[in-house]
């Protein structure tokens, strides 16, 4: 077999065999392909796409390429969730307590994030002592005994997909639907849950801005799982404002415990009951709509915070910090803008709240960049909320000032009062299942 | 300027600037933009394409990658001549006495070969003592003297053309139509001629199998040469047979030698008269009808062949070899294959001719190999020609008789005798001349 000639054949637009698929990634992970022939590879199969089937093989192979995470030690099916990012979604740290109240179990492994807010567990590490770096044996363990855990990603998960996406990087070969949706599924599939929740985030604060372009890759992704053998069912839902009110680590945080505590914003109740429930109905509970319900009801009684308290005190976290954050964090300082006339909230690009946030000091440019945990933005009214003069419209906050101002600045672009009320949109636009699943 | 973004733009099928291809090119010769990104560029040109416009502008900025060859030392208009490459095509050391015969100028620089049977120098080195090294000066004076020489390429010739060449090698992007016609132009623009002369070759001996293909290139190489301030003129012709009888370099030099005594086949007459004719009107010397006429006479009035000897002595040849081979060239053996049956002579693929001459000792697989400058094949009758029983066929000679089995087997395979005469092709398809151009 040569890598010329499997090239050839995806600029020909034929389909690439598993074999060939294999010679590909072994090849070039132990450095026989060269990286200038790879990324003649990607770009023609970022130019000439991908079939299913293939998606599926270069997932698998993927996966494959580094640990494959064991999650026997765990009892009863376990059901993963994914994200594809948005602003304001904090929706992990919520529908894991939700899951485990209702007897289910979350074994998360999660990440930190570049652009916007952080990433879950930069939100986790916003409490004060919280350990995002179980050992193996911690992690299972406080998932059998609490119902869930997140930690961060330690094993070597997919190094082929690491090595593909820093040529994609350099190479304008991101925004394809069979690579992305490859890179997303490689580390679900080697992270060893038996199934997958997906949430598939489109609008203005997503990156698949397109509706039908999001909808392609959440079908793509069920896909890939069913030809993996792991049910997946994705939601596509609307990013086209941001999730709840408060963006920022620690303010995520508060609003997750806030929701945990049977007082979120309508929004965010809604999603996390949604997904809550499709995972613990994958997980056996019952059905969906019982699960659903199941779940939602467990933010009203008092049993999802139950565990989200056990959950950050088993991982070394102290709780407090939510209702008192100077204790930890003195010298917050916010600033507020209030509405200056009657109107409608409207919100142009969401992406650009979160550069917004990551502007006064909630998320990280490069690498390199150190958060300030306290750093974001409460828009204390959401798009399409009517407000009168005077009302706070949004407030930002952090530990120095001297970065407000070029936040605001974002913000006023990008938050209007508008004599019409904005359409709705839907949250949850569609949940796509294989043919044939459950109803 | 980010080589991020020039690789985004083509993806997105839009038109790059002569300023992004020179930050490529300039990049890339340099080491600053590394072999994937050029990669990635090359393999979106081949999928997605590029104006003439563009491709003027690449090939300008690969031909002064290098040197600029001077040739304001040769008194009057230069005429370059190309040929896109065919079985037998030995029509530049014909061409170049025709036109010093007419009182023109052929300042040729000329390559090798792999693959099929060697390129010009090869055919030149099977003259004992020719030497295709001039200098500069002795190139010159050699033109302005006898009116024709050939030397091989020393200068750094568009050295950006050799290191893209290099990276489609490897990533099966050698057959795009502006990556082709960019490279061969680029040499040609850096060669120094004032007009150019394409010979663009179509059919089973080419590599352009596809006459429309052929003839998209042939308009293309015009409209780069007439954007970049050259008159350029593309002959379209036929390689769907060999060119003349002989192939193997120095039967090829014999033939061409024959041609120029006035007693060659009509094929080559015919091609080389018009291409002869064609490059002595560019350079003022008549209309086309009246060089061609010329031209065609100086191989029967003993002129051409005058030349020929002049140029061949200047060049420290001895041209008796081609009446004495055994001179120079002892042992040399043949082995005939006659007719078994009436009929009409018909060429399978002309390419695989090319690849028996090569296989018998004619050509280099690899840059490597050694030549047999007397191995090669003889075909006694072309395509089209009628045979009697026992009438020769076709003849393989060569020095090593152990390689002619494997040759002569792929010649059975592709020369067979037929009731029904093939149809005879035009041999000069079309001539391509700019728009308004001299008729």
């Amino acid at each position: 077999m040569r890598m010329y000639d499997i090239i050839e054949k995806k600029t020909n637009r034929q389909t690439l065999t598993m074999e060939e698929i294999e010679f590909f990634i072994d090849g070039f992970i132990s450095g026989r392909i060269p990286d200038y022939q790879a990324s003649a590879l990607i770009m023609a199969i970022y130019l000439n796409g991908m079939t299913e089937q293939e998606t599926a093989d270069l997932t698998s192979v993927m996966a494959r390429s580094g640990d494959m995470i064991d999650l026997s030690g765990i009892e009863g099916i376990k059901v993963d969730k994914h994200s594809t990012g948005g602003i304001g979604d904090k929706t992990t740290v919520i529908i894991g307590p939700m899951i485990a109240a209702c007897g289910g179990r979350m074994a998360k492994m999660s990440g930190r994030a570049l652009g916007t807010a952080g990433g879950t567990i930069d939100k986790l590490e916003s409490i004060p002592g919280f350990n995002v770096a179980l050992t193996r044996d911690e992690f299972i363990s406080n998932v059998n005994n609490i119902g869930m855990a997140v930690t961060g990603q330690t094993a070597n998960v997919a190094p082929a997909d690491k090595k593909i996406y820093a040529i994609r990087d350099v190479t304008a070969t991101i925004a394809s639907i069979p690579l992305i949706a490859s890179s997303v599924m490689s580390k679900k599939l080697a992270s060893g849950a038996d199934k997958i929740v997906l949430d598939v985030k489109t609008g203005s604060g997503s990156f698949m801005k397109d509706p039908d372009e999001a909808r392609k890759m959440a079908a793509l992704m069920v896909g890939i799982g069913e030809r993996n053998g792991r049910e997946t069912v994705a939601f596509l839902t609307d990013m086209g404002r941001p999730l709840g009110h408060n963006i920022g680590n620690l303010l995520e945080m508060q609003e997750a415990a806030e929701t945990l505590r049977g007082s979120g914003p309508d929004d965010l109740v809604e999603i996390c009951s949604a997904l809550a429930g499709e995972m613990l109905s994958l997980a056996g509970h019952g059905t969906v709509d019982e699960c659903r319900a199941m779940a939602r009801a467990s933010l009203y009684d008092g049993s999802a915070y139950e565990v989200f308290s056990r959950f950050i005190a088993a991982q070394g976290g102290d709780i407090s910090v939510i209702d008192e954050p100077e204790k930890y964090y003195p010298g917050i300082r916010s600033e507020s803008v209030y509405a200056d006339r009657e109107g409608y909230v409207t919100i142009g690009s969401a992406e650009e709240i979160g550069r917004a946030s990551m502007i006064i000091g909630a998320g990280r440019e490069t690498k390199e960049d150190a958060i300030d945990y306290t750093a974001g933005i409460i828009l204390s009214r959401n798009a399409g909320d009517h407000v009168l003069p005077g009302d706070e419209l949004y407030r930002v906050q952090g530990l120095d000032p001297a970065r407000f101002a070029a936040g605001l600045e974002i913000l006023r672009e990008n938050i209007s009062i508008e004599e019409e009320q904005p359409p709705a949109q839907p949250l949850i636009i569609d949940i796509i299942r294989r043919k044939g699943a459950r109803s």
